[in-house]
């Protein structure tokens, strides 16, 4: 069990670290920064990565809505989601100290500013409404979930489903970026919003409540769809 | 049956609100946009994830052109070949409405605009007569399912024809964008039409007519290379 | 036989349509143009795609230099060397005519201009000269030869040569658009510089002469680093 | 143990020509070049297409603080070690050599400049400290080698391992690009530190102490978390 909460702290951390730090550090430089296209490539490339280094310990979660919809898809163990959750958000907490350490020994460092965290309204990269940013990591997290239980049902042939997880969340990067940052993942969003200026922590709420309920459909829709006739 | 037009629905439905999702939200903000770079890898990977999710419960097409190849080459059941058109174009309008809601959500909205819907001549992003459209529809159609029967037939190792059609996708958009913003997909062609302003829907019977053909002929093409000698 | 040459014709028309396609219709426009990584990815993407949809007909050269540079290392047939040659050149110049007739249907269409077609000194995208033209296209084929043949030697899984070859073709792209517009393949060369306005037909002939010489020299070394100790 | 060795020198050599080499010629250029996301895409097909090509002969380090860290791990013999590095770093001096000729033909060349080499302070490409620097390649170099040793182990289906690995050094550049110029490769630094203009190899231990370090401690996580409960 330590090994298995070991691996998910440290995939977690890597995710933040990997995700977050490319928005923190490479996305707005002039001319040759990495831009959103980027930073949806960086997210998706922590997963699958980490998905074959230690996936193979843990299952490779790395997000408390994820191992919230294995477990109603019958997929994990439910006693384990607690202690998966508290490793998760212990990780990306982790993650973003190390970020924040980097980052403070840039040139003329003042603050973090929003630190990669999500939001809705005045903190939607583009000014999208709560509303819009609800729907979004709802159905978002929903279809993660269909891409995860999916790729790893038995129908598929072992080594890809790290490709499909981690190229689905680039996807969903690179189409909810602007509404909400993109969560899909209530660690992720925890991670960073403890260390950020702006009203991060007062938003958390909708990134935990979201991607979770989209997991949870997410998983009642694969159960329906891979169902026996 | 209903698992596989459930499967097609919810690929479809994946790859209208990915791909013409990331296209409208993300794709030409200042300096960070995604650019048709980004919507090119979005369209790919929404096939990518969703053949290995569902592929194995539909064949995972989420294209009409697609099935018609399929079934011309004697790869799918030409009984299905209907429902699964509805089912498409249903999932199709799904994705267009969920998208709908989410961008009427943004500050200031006052309307979706052409809305990642295909066009010709005035409407074709660059200004190419219906003629370019015409043609490079044909021919992407065609190649898109020598690529399709291609990575799915026998000799190649099971596992890999998602990333080969996936990306497949994705190259023929960073070759088409341009031109018709990129259809050889009937259905995802349908879906946004519905929704926009302009004239999608008076230009959509080339969006049928040119990826079928081409559909036709891929699969004729195909039939004659992979033939015994 | 016959299949063999139409794969050939059928990969490398693809190879020229998506690449140059990509490179011409999309790589300048502006903000949301793919630009070089995106044609390099293209480039890649069209060999990826039909090494798996074709290569087990033909072997998936689509390449003057790959056919040659494979039978000097003994895994391709001597005779077959110069009809491989012809369809891939053939092919070459059926992707040429097909991309004009699209591109010649735009909007206040004057000329194709380059064309993609490759170049040294005023005609190299950077202003290299001959001498960093021919150096780096020698390298670039050699290591391409490296790549092919250890990828599909005995030792790697089934299944996984197309993405190092194709990938390893965006690689080449993403160092040396800037000094050649990227050869490494003289069909892909002689395709669009019979079309093209500028040099490309005068300059030509280093776009047979250093991708050939570069696979024979990739061949050698595979030889040497692979043979028994 | 020759041929490992000019597998090793070949790769490194082809990192360094690869990455270094997109960095140097193609990431700057005005609205068409490929910017730091080219640059990390490139650096990691070079590790991914030559892990594939001559993984099979010398294990594929490329890198003599993945030796060391497979050393430690007891995956590799350590009487090769100094023999492994002194490959390396010939190799990368080798793919130094070569991009030097390229650029040196370029149009109104007047010197190489910073050519690609790792720094900090004043030599960190935005101006982030020296312990911003030590920390980030110490920390990367850690995952990159728990990323290594997780995707090799025996619980991963062959043949995944180069995916893993060279998009786990793309998404490492993704984030420390901006920091220092990315090294986690000694090898790659003290190459292109030797025809740099400007501080390199004043700094350049710095890019051997902390890839070392991170190593190591890379190493000593994965064998406590892979270890038997």
């Amino acid at each position: 069990m330590m090994n298995k909460l070991m691996a998910e702290f440290v995939g977690t951390f890597w995710l933040v670290l990997g995700g977050c730090g490319s928005a923190v550090l490479a996305a707005g430089v002039a001319d040759v920064g990495i831009g959103w296209l980027g930073v949806s490539l960086a997210f998706g490339l922590t997963v699958l990565t980490m998905a074959y280094a230690v996936g193979g310990i843990s299952g490779g979660h790395f997000n408390p809505a994820v191992t919230l919809g294995l477990v109603i898809a019958g997929r994990h163990d439910a006693k384990e989601l607690l202690p998966y959750w508290v490793a998760q958000v212990l990780g990306a907490i982790g993650g973003a100290v190390v970020l924040y350490l980097i980052v403070s020994g840039g040139e003329g460092f003042t603050g973090v500013g929003g630190f990669a965290t999500n939001g809705y309204g005045e903190a939607s990269p583009q000014g999208y409404s709560m509303m819009s940013g609800l729907i979004i990591e709802v159905v978002m997290t929903a279809f993660f979930l269909i891409i995860i239980l999916g790729a790893t049902s038995s129908g598929v042939p072992a080594g890809f489903a790290p490709i499909a997880i981690g190229l689905g969340l680039t996807l969903i990067h690179l189409v909810t970026i602007p509404v909400t940052n993109t969560s899909v993942n209530p660690a992720r969003s925890t991670g960073v919003a403890l260390f950020a200026e702006g009203p991060a922590l007062s938003q958390l709420w909708l990134f935990w409540v979201a991607p979770l309920i989209g997991a949870a459909i997410g998983a009642a829709i694969w159960k329906v769809m891979s169902s026996e006739d």
